[in-house]
């Protein structure tokens, strides 16, 4: 598998495909990134090993799945663990060179970023890749990670014998607790290669959700968008006074108090502090625009010009207390919603 | 206090108001209605003793509270729960007489049908019974637990001298659970009578959101309701097969999994079946209505028309294992989201 891209995403795409035992090539145009990204794949294998030795520890969904299903039978499952990490680590291999990245390659996660003449230049030098090669009857199932555009907003810049074989395989952040795998065809995908994608995305511990539909923001951004954007209404518009009066109200009545690990705990604003604000500014202000929603407009512009602007951008590793004191909504590392009064 | 209407949320407050030590009648304009309160709070209060002695059920939030802070050097809970018990069934008086309901009266929680008519000569009748008295220098706070209407929408139906008494006071649905006091005054509010509501929203056990704008869904209304609507958005326009796979999508995603009790799970289509079916149903059609959203309208009618029409309600006390055998969007009662694969 070839995972084009060595950002956040692309780096987890890669990682949990070479955990579960696949060969991974990981194609960026940057030697820095390229080298960033085996940096935190050991720095994420390493952090599964603390938190298997820390039963305190919630462990990663796609990780302890994978462990689980572990046919040794040895019961020391320290050293198992690191077997894994070092099996995992020899899978994977990086390169700048589009040419080695597509040689055998079956199948293309790609990761780059939401910027059409970007999408557009990376599909034509893969694809030039193969057809000029000498095996250029190599079946290859393109799939994208984007979250803001549809396959058929670039399918086109596909050659068109590669049309049928892409559609979307779209992960969330934190791949290994969040372990959804949404996949989306566009209306001149081969339903056979949905399938193969739907059993690929199980095959690496996903759980699949075959989207019928091109609809943007799939399931989850679906949901997401507009309750994030109601929660930063009643704060824009001077409703509440504050944005942890929200996620208080929230998860009282949501039962959020049951949770046992308050590093667990999600409303609203903790949300957009785990997602980071810069991007939830964005997406709020770009569909604020593209829909004509002024409120959802104003929204964005409050969060760019309360938050980012002042260099509040939240935590991404969606553990609080391991994160650096930078602020976001709330203040790190001991944001209040982590006090065990909050909710009173 | 004196609680006027006998429904579900008057039911529940009323019995909340009794259980922190205040004298509590209930005034309804149906005998049928009170005999039912009646039946309701000896339920009610039974269930926590029942949920007392389980300790593997959550316990309420308000009943917790109230016994963690009795002052008893007691060792024998159980004990203490019944005398609680047949202590707040001693402060509970209900009545179809407004005068003798008015009668000493400081504070009205107003629980009536969102009928503007209903609303109004509720207010006339309750009003004219003080100024007929003799005491009709009588100072009454008068709150609504309306949950679609502002307060400013019927403070005109009181007279002039209350108006500046009046604003509103809303409970959630299951509020020993959801103890959220949700409390939005009109623009002529007088602010000492918001800090008293405060207060009294505090003393009553409930933890209070001062709303400082009239806002039409107070903070958990605001959030639920396009939260939903997103939900259901991609089960009518058939983005997704089930509602199933939105609910387990999200809880993938949101860490809905680290519960160890999945019966507090919550996700947009779980949430419906606990606020009832037909009530969301007519939430999203009159809100699409209103604001002239097709989506939201088209929403409302799928509810209805493959929902309620079908008599799925829902289950509406938030504990499907202890519902009758009705259906909703789930069917209870062993909804699929209680297997322990269903997020595998």
């Amino acid at each position: 598998m070839t995972v084009v891209g060595a950002g956040t995403l692309g780096t987890q795409v890669a990682l949990q495909t070479a955990i579960t035992g696949h060969d991974v090539t990981v194609l960026d145009v940057s030697e820095d990134s390229l080298q960033n990204c085996r940096k935190n794949h050991e720095l994420i294998l390493q952090s599964f090993l603390e938190r298997e030795q820390d039963p305190s520890k919630v462990q990663a969904r796609a990780w302890t799945n994978l462990k689980s299903s572990s046919s040794s039978s040895s019961n020391n499952s320290s050293k198992d663990a690191e077997r894994v990490v070092q099996e995992t680590l020899g899978r994977l291999m990086y390169t700048t060179d589009p040419a080695q990245a597509m040689d055998g390659c079956e199948l293309v996660s790609e990761n780059v970023p939401e910027v059409p003449e970007i999408k557009s230049s990376t599909y034509t030098t893969l694809t030039d890749h193969i057809i000029s090669s000498n095996d250029n009857t190599q079946d290859i199932i393109f799939t994208t990670n984007s979250s803001t555009l549809l396959p058929s907003d670039f399918v086109d810049v596909l050659p068109e014998q590669y049309r049928s074989n892409f559609l979307a395989l779209h992960f969330a952040n934190g791949i290994w607790d969040a372990n959804i795998g949404e996949i989306m065809p566009h209306p001149g995908t081969d339903p056979a290669i949905t399938e193969q994608v739907v059993n690929f995305a199980k095959d690496i511990r996903m759980v699949p959700f075959h989207i019928l539909k091109e609809q943007n923001g799939y399931i989850i951004n679906s949901l997401l968008v507009p309750w994030l954007n109601a929660a930063q209404t009643l704060v824009t518009n001077g409703v509440v006074q504050t944005p942890s009066e929200v996620d208080k109200a929230w998860l009282i009545s949501m039962g959020g108090y049951h949770h046992n690990d308050l590093s667990t705990i999600r409303a609203p604003f903790i949300v957009m502090d785990q997602i980071g604000v810069p991007l939830v500014a964005n997406v709020l202000s770009y569909w604020g625009e593209v829909s004509n929603d002024a409120q959802m407009t104003a929204n964005g512009n409050y969060l760019q010009t309360h938050y980012v602007d002042h260099g509040k951008h939240g935590i991404t590793n969606g553990n609080p207390s391991m994160c650096d004191p930078t602020e976001g909504i709330y203040s790190y590392p001991h944001p209040e919603y982590m006090n065990s009064d909050f909710m009173h």
